[in-house]
């Protein structure tokens, strides 16, 4: 049976072209991933209307989950960071409730897995990268704060015309600009910039924990489907065993 | 660039969870593969009711593929071959050209990859094997015959409770019962049922080309993408090198 | 010479397709397995008539294991779980006593080496998945009780048609089933369930040990017969080295 | 489902510890071996009494071959080759047409194994080596003449005190031995004696086919099982594929 | 001793960081490449001012060839294809003249080795993509045809703001756009823009030779210097075995 | 982007044909090397004149480094450890602080790196090699004692005709030979003589570190741009992971 | 150049075929391997007349040590266990200091090498089998008693023909039969029976270290040699590293 | 049994320590190699006084290939060209017969077996390199043409102090230098030169056969011993098949 071990479901912003190969590159033996696109128009990955199309894709998300359900997914991943961001942390609690509600299974955030793997490693401090326009990247800052993290360091990737064109390479760069002595780890947001090829890169020159928003997703989704495989080349979040 | 050499896309049927492991395990270096599920409601998977699932798929597949189409892939696939027999030949070629104009890129079905995989392998005479009803089973061997092929042999499997819960052995005994001396190849419909873990078993074992709707539609869409690789290891067709 | 460094035989039931392949495969370097039917009728491996299979099988053993005997196994193992159950525990060793008597070789159960392997693992209370019909399943609980052992959580496999028909994907979304936070370990129990392929992500997953009949077995012979390599990929029991 | 491929059955001698290891070794993916000795006594192995002890195993196969069917192989193999020796042709017809009707199975021998494999390969004019006395040694080339094939050359094994205990590198020497110009191929007989791992470096050597008991059952098995698999490192007759 | 079987020298503009690691990827067992710099000054890489940094590393060239002689190169390469362009074909050929005169050396350019390696290829018309502005892309055509060669098409990258940051994955992309039916083989010029990873799936996926100033001239200084061996994986001219 | 992880620069003397392989062979993923030579005259390589082709070498120095810098290298290593020894601490810190100035890059010798390199792993006493004169051998001696190090043990590399002819294997004979029980560390000077390939071997069969000029300078500079990576294979100093 | 790391020279008895394969397998790299036959005449190899033979042997090792010196060994191996039981403990430490000042080199015995070896692994208690007679494998348990060891269980391979036909199979069942729980470690005699193959099998199954005469003198030639490599797969003592 | 498919023995000049590990090197699976060193005195392996050693290897050879004949070889190798030379046509057929009759074994020599493989490969002109004096080169030449050979180019290895510390890069060279247009082949005279691991390397570049002493004799030896498996990796000779 395919994924006999667990199903992950994923719902992602339409012209997100990062979500799917990062997820595949990650999932283990016997688990099988699934995607399903979320609605939105327009120009999707520029920094211009990203809040028009985050409303665009929160007010169909009803539409959207039902159809990935069908899968029979254990979990369901809203993989899309700015989402939460956008919401602020009472929206996206309802959302999630309301969502796990309508389709019976369980239902989580890019954004939340973040919260709870820097909780696993005991991360208070911390440095943030972001693909982001400033006004976005201010507001990663407030919601990580509101969830009583302290933003060390903060900035957002110079020259950036579509997020979905960006490559590992410089989100490595971003990385390394950010960090400082006092940050406990880095975090690098969004689903769209790559990052999982230098994740294990940046930990060896860094010397501190690099999670990203997808190492984030797929360890929380994972590890809340009861697979507590480590998964070693990614950093040492997913490479921390089975945490029930 | 995520997708660099080529990005294809694929609409599936809501519930199908094999079309996202069967293609991931098949794109070659540069080539992502990216996902949206078509609207369909109910038992998804089951023999019953696939009539009412295919036209409400068919209905929506407007706003289905406008999705998709904003992660910008070279070719769409709608990935599921009973639509085809659903519609006849005549229905299959007009929605094609509907869906062309709408999104600007060029658009592909499982079962036309079939015919074009045929011709190029010059099999005229072939045994069908499928995962459906006696039925649909009989539709598909009536529009194999509409193309001008010959269908010598065809039985569906027995015992399906849904199809999605079918395994690649069973696909396996399913094409050795179908198979006649006479026939120049073997050809399993469905999307939803595995076939590509052995496919060349089964080409050593019957001495004779064997395909599937998986992989007659990524080999279609690669060719049409641009990308001439030969991909060993899944029977002659995709072991076939360039050749546009 | 062949089993130069140890011969394990393996007495099974006439119908059973899983124990062959499971042994070969975790056979050691320089030794050789070797396998003999009991004798049975009957709709082998269906959970109607078990009973009456069962005492025709140890009615006949004496036969069986002289033939088995001529090969000059070090260890001959009676590979078959609810053998146990049927005769409890004054009738397996009775049995026991009197095959090693008959053959000159030392005989064990494979239920006895389940036993051994918890007292190797420390552990106390367990949880319980067989292939078996209710009554059957009842027995084993209760004939593990006997040991001294508390069963904290017991369930069989839903639609079973034919135990050597079932898949060790099967076997893994059982062990899940069963496991509770105060068992210690996972016990699967039958010999015609595959379960090697999954004891190892099991263990990940559930982050204690998971036993079956057949790594019991396989580990209790080769201890007995001198051979202490340890053997990873199976779980910690047979990873555990040398242990006389 | 194990053995979703095929299932192959070998009936064997009780003291034969080299079948099962050598067929266990060829089994290609998705084939499964299964094994039950025969009924006999004595000293097995060594070259005294094994015409009593022939007799006695064919006397008894109806029962063990009942037991062996029970596993529903696709084939099942008389796995020991003097047995076709002392019952000669007419005989050896008769006893697999009883057989085959008994269980519904097919059923064939080493020996005819042999026969077949030689003329798949064109080979009319032969050298023999055997591990037997050199009374057992001349009933195996008069009844190979019975089948049409020249025995230009012939000679058993020196130095034998039981068959068992023999090695491949002794087979070697053997082969090396009886190996005469004219001679179009090597045939090594008797299951007993291990072959396998020589078989190809004697053919890089002798620069001719050399084939054993234990290739050309494998080989005959898996082509009557409809698996056409080429099995590479064995010599030329296991590396031919489909030849249906 | 260090390149035993051959030294290879490279010149090379100062600020090219593309032609250290494409050379030292390429070279095989027993040759060791070394670099030198040439003179020049300003925005190196930049479309602006190349004509005037082309004829100050031309003047200074001497002196720089003397420093990299003193390694005992078997063979220098002036890695810069735009300096053949600058000094047309007569201007070329005087200065290799003199140089070897001056060093002793063989002393090839990128752009004769391109030459050598279409006619070795037999290609009479090919199509060109470059990395240059349109200007220095038409000094490039023309001079290919000053050697008897039809460029078919002909296409600049669009969107370069510095040669030395484009990736292998854009010319691809270039290559897939320059390509026609009518053309035997594509030449990507200049030493700057990475090209090696992307040839070898650009001859599979075009059905015809891809070669770049790269490839060219690591071939052509093989060759020169005795070396014949076949390096697979970046086309078919370097897999050429040994032609002299 | 070539380098995008780090980009190191070389300045080497014109004859030297050891440096460029050494280097390459070390560099980690994403690190890119690249390479100018010194100006300097004469029978480079050879013990004679060595005093003179060091101050052509420094006085040229500045012309030199400005075209490497082109190549925007993080981090610039002079890679001749004589030039350290010619020039004296003050003389050395001088010229290091100048070049810093004049190119805006991070500037280091092989010397200082080898200074850095014991002060990392805590040796105060060593054992010197070096394919140097006698003279030279005791300059840098004397260079290291200045540095607060003690040198208990220290001989050149007799029968040199050219440094840069010497071998890896003659280099493990060299370090045996200055080994003493009180040498806390052996250190091959040098970046002419080959050390890389046996470095691990003398740790091994000296039971202590063992340093090279090309080691610490890889080191050091991997370092200072801020690359943690361990880099196995080549002693301990290049595996030790992030210090920074 | 052919041992740079370190030669080592075997003098051994002219009919033995093992230390040649034995040595050759361990030899790590840079390490060269040199032999040379002792002078004995008849029946080399079987139990009978050898004492004459090593008498012979002795007689003339002065002239057979001449010729091996001339390929410079650093330290040269008298690989032949039963010349020391038959010298007795002064009569080996005369022949060593004669030896070695004939040559000017480091001479050790097998015997030699393993007192050092159970001293390094401080073992005092230990079993042992060897393929000679009873009267021979009395004499080397006297001479280990001579050593201060204690051997608290003997045994001599029973069926021995020639020692130079037995295999490493047969020795590991000797270490079996020998082993007794109160046995710290299990020393097999002989050069000329193979051990390597099972040495690390049987500390798997023993749980103690397992050494024989060609561990041990492997070890002891190579530690003398100053190579301190661990050579895993032999055992722990060959695992260990560097321990001057 | 060591060496069950083939032994061969080699005698070598006591002060070579090249056959060994190149002999080793190549031996395939089965095939154990034996060495012993022919007598002689003085300055091994410099080219002065060969003469008077040559002489005096040939004087003793007679008890020196006794002891060789009891490790009962297929085949014994005189493992030194020059000796050959020195012996003339006539003298070397004597000799080879003499020792034949002595031992009743397979005897050749390294050149004979040249004389054969060149016969093998069809080549009547080659080019010829060594590393001797001019004299014993001019010998060398004469000596290939009393068999009909035809020597198109000719030359000794310049700087020559010791033979034996000749490296396999140097041989390279040589080749390098002998080869002519007009030349079938190059051939390498002498075992004392390593050449092995240059020779594949030689054929890609020079385009035609390039055989040695080395790959010349094991080539024979094989052959005579009846294994005729390919070796591939040391030039056409050693790759090709069985050819008896």
């Amino acid at each position: 049976m395919i994924g006999w071990r667990a199903r992950l479901g994923f719902l992602l912003p339409p012209g997100n072209p990062t979500v799917e190969p990062e997820m595949i590159g990650l999932a283990p033996e016997g688990v099988s991933v699934h995607f399903h696109r979320m609605t939105a128009r327009g120009a999707t990955g520029s920094l211009e209307g990203q809040d028009e199309r985050n409303r665009m894709m929160v007010d169909n998300i009803g539409d959207s989950i039902e159809l990935l359900a069908m899968v029979s997914p254990d979990v369901i991943v809203l993989a899309h960071t700015a989402t939460s961001y956008h919401l602020g942390r009472q929206g996206e609690a309802d959302l999630l409730r309301r969502l796990e509600e309508s389709t019976g299974r369980r239902v989580i955030t890019a954004f939340g897995s973040v919260v709870c793997a820097l909780e696993r490693l005991n991360v208070r401090r911390l440095a943030l990268g972001t693909p982001y326009s400033p006004e976005v990247t201010a507001q990663g800052k407030s919601h990580l704060e509101t969830h009583g993290l302290e933003v060390v360091s903060c900035a957002n990737l110079q020259g950036v015309t579509n997020i979905y064109d960006e490559t590992a390479e410089r989100a490595y760069r971003l990385a390394r600009l950010v960090d400082r002595k006092d940050a406990e780890a880095v975090f690098l947001s969004g689903t769209g910039m790559p990052t999982l090829p230098v994740l294990q890169l940046l930990e060896q020159d860094l010397g501190k924990p690099v999670i990203s928003s997808a190492s984030a997703m797929m360890w929380h989704a994972l590890r809340l489907a009861g697979v507590g495989q480590s998964i070693p080349g990614y950093g040492r979040l997913l490479s921390l065993g089975c945490s029930r």
